[in-house]
């Protein structure tokens, strides 16, 4: 086992709804690796019954009803992490599609907000003739990277790729939506992923939120971890869940119009496992 | 057992692809039932070779490569059918939300071509005040039926609900995705489905199609037959795949740009087993 | 929502291992309800890299290398129960095995330690003239219950429901094993059930482990708790896991001989959600 | 695409039951490849309903009832094989547990006819000094095939790998059944496999069924193929479906006792593809 550090994430929110209101969350830390998840809490003011269940995509939801009235869910948890910075292989070579796993070639498709079909002229005109593999990948992101400029408010639920495409504006789910589309008119299976996002090692704008948004891209025989907000090689990513798009991992669905009071997030390294 | 009648149902696709070009077909009867499926067969010109998986949603699927040059592929089915009449009843409740089963809320969401979030002031506008429940199902499907025009050729594959509830024209799909859209808005889980639709005991215009897309709603505890192109209680329904939209249970997807020479759909009843 | 109680649950091992030792851990309570999981912490001394998965029957495993030498594993619990006593309705039907699930068959079958086929001339001399249904269950139980002497150390992990049925003698795991091997027998489908199972408004004899092995019966159109080793309505069940037999749930299972030099389990009702 | 050949194969069962009863069949070839399924056909006399379903390890199954009286259920399929001898690779490394995926595990368990716990210390006798991976799996299943002797009726549906390893005798299931039980003491993960084995560029004795079992264990980073019964790489191997042991792959599960009056099983090389 290499050496370990420790993170607190976790999340808060309140609500004032008019009625009960159904609710899912998705904040939970994936368990498959390579986070270990030490220990959690929920704390739902007033307590509530909620229930667990794992999605079409093995995310692991967590189900209750808000109560009418005001309350705040809260989770809180820590995990070890590797300290170990994500790997990199400029020389991987793309998988031809004839090659791929039948279970990859779901994120070959079009989604919501993913639209390589929209943008597949745009996708080879920048990238079709350059050398297939993780450079051409690389260079997806540097190019969504420099197009794209960060700000919270610019894009709303309905935001897809080719609208961010358009107006060069947008946050870290829109960037990454951005990038999938380009890999997936390219016939490079890209998925979406959402965690937390520490920023161990590196000094980032205090601006910048703890929940994050990436992908992760097929590549020879797995899949690889690109962020084409940040664009650099980082510790510490605590994936929440994948899918096809932001609607498959979304911190919270609601079913009903409560009212978001206030919200919270938090991802920091803790000195001990305490 | 009640009585069985049967249908000869399949499709035959001719390509000329400039290089070998691998495909996903899904045009096989889903084996849940109500339809046996008795007999089937493949044939590509020239011969290649195959293999079937399940997708995410339990789709099956045939994946394969076309070969360079012109190919056909060939598929042919006996199925045996209920002679029975799909069920209604009109005075099935909507479940809440709270109440659905955790699977359903799939169902719930956004997809490529079906649009809640765009569409859910029209929805509430339209069908809001109506009392829930089976009822108010109908009367999307009512509304579906009236408000589009039936034309091939008025939609293309980046078509959304949205785009056709403006132009108010569009092939069985589109009626789908249109209806599907109302029913997630008013947070009722919807789901496309594909397959052949025979013509059993309805006489119907020549010129239509044997594939066909309709909808299953969840109302009480289960999943229920709407068609809002028809809006027709049916016969003899052969159901090959559910999923978000028609990207999830598409016909035929192509990586690579093979050209459809020819194409050919058959769906017709046949007097004995054999 | 009812009235909630609250839980504290878990266990601590305390190893010595020659080589490290691979294990797999299945303690975490089931999330799918009805007990919410509020908040929990594992603790290996020394720290190890951990991680989660599902099992082929859905249940939460966490896999882990007991480190050479001594070492703990430690989980520990807060659940939140309804304070309500399980249901029973006498007066349910068995379910034809025609009309029964696809995925209830499964649990018609023999597996390692469940014998119908061994016990099926048994079952039906004990239990084939009796009316079908919850009752005939329930006499299952009873028997189970008092055809057996409880005793620790009376089995070992090669003890069939056969072997016990012979025997006499058992714990709450062959009692198990032995009930459900009646019910498959008649094909009845019964499944194992591992979990917690704490003293809420009962009295128990101080001996009895804080975890229990009972078992689900499918009954008209859902699954049955009934528990041949106390023979009572409960409340408070936090349910670990479901599978064919003992095997499919078992507390640990390690790859190796790590001697297991102490072993501590708890499920105790706390006050207050703290 | 390598050079196909086509195999006809399939069965015919004449039951007489007192009364309606509910069956499942596992006679389908896996369509996950590399046998590419052309062609197939059910033919039940009387005709009945049937449905299909996909078990916990991915099996096809297809459930109907077998009506009161004479009847006949008869599968008959067209497959192209590859013409290759399966792979064979005497270098490849055992996988240390803890790198094994998570999903192997499973087939690290005992279950009804695999006792890799009451055969562990005969495992560790006659295999445990060899040197680790395909080597000592060729081992087990060198010693297995020439421990046991080939014999119709020498075994029952009670018969454990504990009962042939004493016996000495058994067919296919049962020499798959004793190796799998020593590889899985080894904790080496392997499964059982239930399929067609057509008697391709071999010469066989004329007695030999058309349906036979075998293994695949894990070594490496895939599963392999190996014949206890055959001991001898062939070609054209159909797999139906895979488990822990022949329970979850069996032929024919019936709930009841109809008569099997006859029963015809064929898995033949056929000139062309028609």
């Amino acid at each position: 086992m290499g050496s370990l550090r420790h993170l607190r994430v976790g999340c808060e929110f309140g609500y004032d709804s008019a009625i009960e209101t159904p609710a899912v969350f998705q904040v939970q830390p994936y368990e498959g690796g390579p986070a270990t998840l030490m220990r959690h809490a929920w704390e739902t003011t007033p307590q509530v019954e909620r229930h667990g269940y794992t999605d079409l995509y093995g995310n692991g939801c967590q189900r209750l009803n808000l109560p009418a009235g005001a309350s705040t869910v809260r989770y809180d948890a820590l995990v070890a992490v590797p300290d170990a910075t994500e790997e990199v292989d400029l020389d991987v070579a793309e998988t031809a599609v004839t090659d791929l796993p039948d279970d990859a070639l779901h994120y070959t498709l079009p989604s919501r907000y993913v639209l390589p079909d929209v943008l597949a002229d745009e996708a080879w005109r920048l990238f079709g003739a350059q050398q297939p593999g993780y450079r051409r990948v690389q260079a997806i992101v540097e190019h969504v990277n420099g197009h794209l400029e960060f700000g919270y408010g610019t894009s709303t639920p309905l935001t897809t790729a080719a609208d961010v495409h358009e107006s060069r504006q947008g946050v870290c789910r829109d960037y990454a939506h951005l990038a999938i589309s380009f890999c997936r008119a390219l016939n490079i299976p890209a998925r979406y992923v959402f965690g937390y996002l520490p920023d161990m090692d590196v000094v980032l704008p205090p601006a910048e939120m703890d929940f994050a948004a990436w992908m992760e891209v097929y590549l020879g025989d797995r899949w690889w971890t690109f962020d084409p907000r940040n664009n650099q090689p980082r510790k510490g990513r605590v994936v929440i869940g994948r899918g096809r798009d932001a609607l498959d991992v979304a911190m919270v669905t609601t079913y009903g119009a409560p009212v978001l009071k206030a919200m919270t997030v938090w991802s920091d390294e803790v000195a001990g496992a305490g």
